[in-house]
This record gives structure tokens, sequence and C-alpha cells, in this order.
């Protein structure tokens, strides 16, 4: 559509309207939000009929298209999944108030009251791919959080995007803030993320969540800060001491669960004195099921049923039933491999010994480490965080699971009775 | 210097090398970085007369160079200076440990055992101008947070910075660490920044420190993460309901006590009501020290000694012993011209009505503010931080006052007994 210099207007305008948004919704009490934010759950069950006419026509282009099934199914909506969405929306809702929430608090020697107060970060940018849910849930917790918003979905999901924000506006309105503290860039090409991530006087945060290529486009033009939600290449290592009956049931749980998701398992390091009794038994539990792909000493072990892996195994996220599966010597094997291999999301050891276990935890790097525990669990919800935004993958402001509090920042309150510095 | 692909060369080896660095200050334990950053106090005081020649053949460029008087005063060093480096290395060194910290902790339902714990951020790249200070105090903070950094100093200030980072490696290698640990960028031309920002995958943040064109050129090339430390056009607004006298020694506290820093006094806003009161007595006080400039309001109570402003006097950061004075009516346009023409550092207001205070506290939404305090107290030393890397006004991260903890970030760990999710 229509010019450049348009089109960079265009997003100007709506970044401008968000920054002023911005300024009422962070004057507006914790109170008043949560019932803007409610409001928006029940907009939401309101239109479920237009949300999911919306999103037919979406799934439509799609087929004709030729989107994948995987991506299709991102993309699809249902009764139970609408149902879902607004019961997000209500948990944000219900969820404790952040802004204003002091911190900590100190007496100087001179009686200054130092405080620091979380407050809104402002405007944020929210830029996404297929799946329609991230619309309702970047609003609401960016509502939650006292920000405003600018989604930029995905081009497949543009219709459902559209229907959604109606339902997100019509909330806001109801509960009497202004439509514009949510808003959807109208413009689904490439370029137009460029003008939005320089807007660096308007917006204080980007977060793009998705493949490799939107993540770099982003980083590439961006001027404004970002936070990337980047890929998952999850690894689960298999001490000599480890329970293996325990071990093999969070393999399975953390590859099998759920495998299209960023805290799945992608890479099994098992420790060479645990192969010879593990990986038998990881195949025959597995084999069926899962694609293993392993170096030549779990091939030797494991027979036909792995096939080989390759240099690009170690890197891959698959978010699918495939398996990586490599024999290392000891700890300070395993830890190297995830600092070369790993994309610094989740890993777990399992083990029954304390020292090997406090190690790997302090050593690896990673946003989430854990031991005797599935990686499913690197997630917000279940880490007390609540709704998450995301996982970010950027050690800046908010490493890992990403909740509203993510969304905020902190200011120094400073009270005094007439100091001066001396 | 050489061809612009050996350039480019120079620095990617300089992050490369400052990258395998960090993973050796992140498994050191916080008592032996202590030791070090103490040997590198030792190491400067050993290093005095070293650092003392080398200044002076900076200084000897600077005069013939024609650098202003007050940017000689920020690049000298002599006894006494040199004594308040090495004292500021060693308060860092007996600083408390940050690194390890546990924020959070939490047991699940399902009894996961999830901690925040503190670590460091890994490589920060510090770019900055004159000021040789910096490098020893920032070279001491990451250290302390348990990263590498590398440091770009101005050009003026190549031979101190130079003799201050021969005694920063020695400190290094006398106390166990990489030289490697803390390096100096060789190259003093922007395009050099250029490259540094880009190395995303070796740095982890980029902290440019010093003028609206250092820093707009950092955010225009950084591919890094950026927290700016960018300018304080700090205001204080003398209520209606303000105690006079104390109210004239905390706008002559913050203007005059030292008036070349980010945090000294720039705009002054006076409430109508106070302003027949209060205007000439700040005239009659400070007029004859400081260069007043006033709009009508001001000009009508004030008389001669009062300049006229200009809408350039209200954005401007003087540095300097100028004041700019506004008369303003009521809080909202106080926070309105706050809100128009701050730049998010710091702003104090000076009343006894204590409903107006928290209203001001509540709704000005820069880093730092203040009520019945000077400005001058917007510094991490002040605010109980410890030594300070700067004052931020990236909203993202670390907002205001930036101490060690400001370089560190937090992982989840999580320890389990074979939990899988269902």
């Amino acid at each position: 559509m229509s010019s450049r210099p348009e089109r960079a207007q265009l997003i100007r305008g709506v970044a401008e309207a968000a920054r002023q948004a911005a300024r009422i919704v962070a004057k507006t009490s914790g109170a008043a939000r949560s019932a803007a934010i409610a409001a928006i759950a029940d907009a939401i069950d309101g239109a479920r009929a237009e949300i999911l006419a919306a999103n037919a026509q979406d799934l439509a282009t799609a087929r004709d298209a030729g989107l994948s099934p995987a991506m299709q199914d991102r993309l699809r909506l249902d009764d139970a999944r609408v149902a879902g969405l607004s019961r997000a929306v209500r948990e944000v809702a219900a969820a404790p108030e952040l802004v204003g929430r002091v911190e900590r608090s100190e007496t100087r020697p001179n009686g200054l009251e130092i405080q620091r107060v979380r407050i809104p970060l402002g405007v944020i940018a929210m830029i996404y791919e297929a799946r329609p849910n991230v619309t309702t849930d970047a609003a609401s917790l960016c509502l939650k959080a006292g920000n405003a918003c600018i989604l930029r979905g995905g081009r497949e999901a543009t219709e459902s995007n559209r229907a959604l924000l109606r339902a997100v506006q019509a909330g806001l309105v109801a509960g009497g803030l202004p439509a514009e503290a949510v808003q959807l860039v109208p413009l689904t090409d490439r370029e137009a993320i460029a003008e939005l991530v320089k807007l660096d006087e308007l917006i204080d945060l980007c977060i793009p969540r998705g493949g490799e290529g939107l993540i770099r486009y982003v980083a590439e033009h961006a001027r404004v800060p970002v936070i990337k939600h980047y890929k998952g290449v999850c690894h689960i290592y298999v001490h000599a001491d480890a329970d293996l009956d325990q071990a093999l049931r969070i393999v399975e749980n953390a590859k099998v669960q759920r495998p299209g998701v960023c805290n799945a398992l992608e890479t099994l390091l098992v420790d060479r004195a645990a192969a010879p009794a593990f990986v038998p038994r990881l195949v025959a539990a597995l084999g069926g099921r899962v694609e293993l792909r392993g170096d030549e000493a779990t091939r030797a072990l494991g027979g036909d049923a792995v096939r080989p892996a390759d240099e690009a195994d170690w890197y891959a996220e698959y978010l699918d039933l495939i398996l990586a599966v490599r024999v290392v010597d000891g700890l300070d094997a395993a830890i190297a491999h995830i600092e070369r291999y790993g994309s610094s999301h989740t890993e777990s050891i399992l083990t029954r010994d304390a020292a090997t276990a406090e190690r790997f935890l302090r050593e690896v790097d990673s946003s989430t480490v854990m031991v005797n525990a599935s990686t499913r669990f690197a997630d917000g919800g279940e880490l007390g965080l609540g709704a998450e935004i995301g996982i970010s993958t950027t050690r800046l402001h908010a490493y890992g699971p990403m909740g509203a509090e993510g969304l905020t920042t902190t200011k120094f309150v400073v009270r005094g009775t007439g100091q001066i510095r001396t």
C-alpha cells in the first residue's frame, strides 16, 4: 500500500498514539487496569463467532498457500482455544498488582529515605509470527504492567488478529482506557518492522518472538532496546550417578510430552559410564516414537535404531519427535558441549550426586538450569511467574521466562527533609 | 592504521579474547576476584609516577590542540587524584559479593525448588570520553560483577589510559586472572566503535557514557544491547507550600556545589503562588554567582539580573553556573514541563504538603524522583549502591544510578526429585 514516506508516517502515527496512551495507562490505578483486562476477556467471549469466522478466513488462505500442517495448527482457533484465550486474560487480570511495589528501601545515615519502586516500561512493541494467542497474551500482560503496546503479528494471522484486536479495544474502552493502549500495525511486510524498531524516542522495548530470520532482521534494524525470544536447544545430561529409571521418565517427558515448544529436549548427553546401561533402554523406550540420531558411541550401543548424527544435529532445534544423542566423557565434557552448541535456554542434569549437581547448576550459564527435572518446566507459570510473555534468550533485563514483571522497571524514590550534599 | 578488514579483525580478536576471559572470571570465586581487584589498586599506587608521566603527555597534546580548560581539568591527574583512583578500586574490592546471591526462592506445589540466582552478564563494552577515572572504575566494577570488559576511552586520554591499563593488567595477573579480562581497544576513531558494537555474539552489553554525538553514534551502529548514560536536565519544582528558606539552600546546593556533573540542577520551576516571595530571594542569593535565565514572569519579579530565556534553555544541560527559571501554574504544569523538556534523570519537588509530594513522586517518570532534597544525591554512593558505573537514562535493566549489580543478571535454578510435566 501507498508510498514509503506515507507508510513510515502511518507507523510513526501508531507509535505516537501509543506513547500518549502509555502516559494515561501509567497513571491509571491497578484496580482500574485489572478491570479493563477483565473486560477484554468478556469481549473475547462475546466476539467468539466473529473471531472464529476471521480465523477460518486465515486458515483458508493458509491452505491455499500450502502452509505446513504444523503452521496451520499453530494458527487454528476453535471454541476451546478461544475460551482458553479469554481464560488466560482473566488470569492476568486476577494476578497481584506490580506497579508501585516497593522492591527495596533503606534509610541513609543523613536521614534520606530511599526506595526502589516498580514502574511501567512505557511502550512495548511485540513482533511475532503465526500464533494468534500472542495477541491477547501480550495485550493483557503489557496492560497489567502499566504499559501500552504495539503488536505486529504474522501475515498468516491477519484476519484473526484484527478480530482479536477489536475485542481487546472494545474491552479497553469498556474499562475506561484509551483504545490506542493496544494497537496492531496494519502492515505485515518486513519493511514495516524496520520502520517500527527505529522509533527509539517513542518505543521503550521491542520483543521479537519467532524464527531466526525474524530475530536477525529485528536485531539488525533496531535502535529500540531488544529482548530476543529465540530458540531453545535444550539439553539433558544423564550423569554416571543418575537414577536410570527416573532418567528415562524425565527424558521421555522432556522430548515427547509437547515436542513443538522451545523448552522441549533436543539433545541428550549420556555419560560414558551410564551409556552401556542407559542407551539400550532409551532405544527400547523411545525408538518407536522418536527418531534417534546418535554419535558413534551411541550407535554402537543402540544399534540400527539410531541413525548417524552429523555436526548440524548438535545445533538443531527440531521442535519435532527427533532427538540427538551423544556420549560424553564426564561433567566437563557435557558443560563444554552445552557451551558450544546450546542456545542458553534450559539444561538439566540427572544425578544423585549433590556435588556434581551443584557444579552443573553453577557453571552452566543458561537462563534455566535444573537438576532431576524435565526441561518442560522452563515456563513462567511452572516457575511461579504467572503468565509469560515468552522466554528471553537475551541476558539483559529479563533472562529466561519473562512475565509481567519483565515488562516493568524500577525508579529511585527519595524522601528528604531538606538534605543538601556537602 | 592499516586496512579496514585488518582493523575489524583486530577488534574481533579483542572481543574473542574477552569472551574467553569472561568464562574464566565467571568461574572464579568472589574472594579471588576481590583479591585481584585489590591487587589492581596496589598496582595503580605502584605505577603512580608512570601514570602521571603518561597523563602529562596527554595534557600537553590537549593544550596544543586547544582543548577547553574544563576538558583539560577532566583529563588531569595528580598525586591526589591517582590516590583517589586506587582508593575507589579498593572500595569496590571490599564491597559485598554479588555473584551467586539468591534473589528469590520458592517451593512449588509439585516440590520443585525454584531460585533466582545472580550471575555475571559476560562481556561489557564501555565507551567513554575524556575522564581517565572511568578506566579503573569500570574495570573494577566489571570484575566485581564477574565480567570481562572492553574499554574504549577517548583519544585525549590515550596515554593515561594505556598506563592505567598496564597497572590493571598487572593487578589481574598478580591476582591469578587473565590479563584479557580487561582490555583497551587500541583504535580511537569512531569507526572502531562501529565495529565493536556489532559483535553481538561476543559482547553482552555496551555502555556509552558521554555527549549526545557519541551516544547517538553508538545507538545507530549497535547490535549489542545498549544502556545509555546520557544527559541530566534535572529540575527542582518549588511548590506553593515549600519552606522557602530550605528551598533556597537546596536550590543553591543543587546548582552550585558541583555544576559540571549530570545530577546538577539545570531548570528551576517556581510555582506562581511562591514566585513573588521566592524569585527576589533567589536573585539576591545566587544572582552574583549564577547566570539566571528566566521566562517573562520570572523577569518581572527578578528584574534585570535575570536574562531572557528562550526555548533552547528549557532543553539545556548547561553543566555550568547557569540556571533556567520558569514560573508554572501548579503541579500539573510542573509535571508537564518536565515530561516535555526533561531527560528522565532526576527531579525534586520542594513542599510541605505530603499529598502533593506523593503525586509528584508517583507521576514523574524520571529514574530518580525526590522530595525536599538536592538533586545532587542522585548518585550510586549516596543512594546506597556503592560505587557506580554511571547513571542510566535507558529504562531497561538498570534505570538511574547503576552499580555493580547493574552489571549482572539472574538465572533460574530448579532443583527437583524426578518431576515430570503432565
